[in-house]
């Protein structure tokens, strides 16, 4: 007899309890998998994007989440144009793919002072306004950030279906919806 | 003096030609992290939708990857309705984002018979067409997938644009397009 490395993966109230808590810990560990999940989002002319982004907030009792960005980045012309995003993890340890679809809310300027304060110093300079990211230049070190309050946005992510699949000796997948609070249907793998 | 620990990614066609030799390595190596990329694609009702995948094949030489699936699966729907795909790798080792837009077709039936003879046994059963991906089922175990080869799709991507963001001590963001064949143009990170 072997002991089940995951006995969370066997019900569904567990597996959806499992994967917040590897978000949670995203949020609180810089060496999580769901640190840096995978964004996708739909460009203004209908095509799919991605990019790793840093998970920066998770909150199971509302079941929203959020990232911090440039508001010159290509991914804030995409969320005007559709403001619905995909959020992937895949997290080896639990062997657990988290799927996430959510809208999307973008806030900026005074409504985010509190949270421009809590940035650490040396990780504001990614918040440039002299240089939009993704501007053309002719050598790999020609530019120059200058940290501005003025292009700090903030993504409030809030949960419309959450989709697990757990790789252990079996296979699950189950998907967990905000329309039926969150009460979760296993799926065919 | 320390030693540049990535020293390809200060011009433009070593770093081009590191991220490939990424890709390739994907394909033979299981524990690559280019072996599962994350494939972003565009569902029929517009909105972005993202899962894990297997790398199958990469040729840098033609600038084309491969992928296999279900024909039953959603992200055939999606590809059907925006036969575009954004495929997206976070290298650690190469401190590097592999991020890529690339036009899809899809392949069934006689023509991919080829692949399908070089498709494991204990694979196969993922190419079920008895019980489709997602289907809701009762209890999580309540599935039996019979391999079909009816259902095994190879899905060729022809890269468009290749993005790298290189995270060293400096930061280097660099594009690369089949328009301007591959000559790289450096971004502002």
């Amino acid at each position: 007899m072997t002991l089940d490395p995951h006995p969370w993966a066997s019900e569904l109230v567990t597996l959806h309890a499992h994967a917040w808590q590897r978000l949670v810990r995203g949020v609180h560990d810089r060496h999580a998998p769901a640190r840096h999940p995978t964004l996708a989002t739909v460009s203004p002319d209908g095509l799919p994007a991605t990019r790793t982004v840093v998970l920066r907030a998770a909150d199971p009792s509302t079941g929203r989440l959020e990232l911090h960005t440039n508001l010159h980045s290509a991914k804030i012309a995409d969320l005007m144009a559709t403001p619905v995003a995909a959020l992937h993890v895949w997290d080896h340890g639990s062997r657990l793919q988290i799927r996430l679809q959510a809208d999307v809310t973008i806030a900026a300027g005074p409504e985010v002072a509190a949270a421009w304060a809590r940035v650490p110093e040396h990780s504001r300079t990614a918040y440039s306004s002299s240089q939009r990211p993704g501007h053309p230049i002719p050598g790999a070190l020609d530019y120059d950030q200058q940290a501005d309050p003025a292009v700090f946005a903030v993504l409030s992510l809030t949960i419309r279906a959450m989709e697990l699949l757990h790789l252990g000796a079996d296979h699950r997948r189950a998907q967990f919806t905000r329309a039926s609070d969150w009460a979760g249907q296993w799926l065919v793998p």
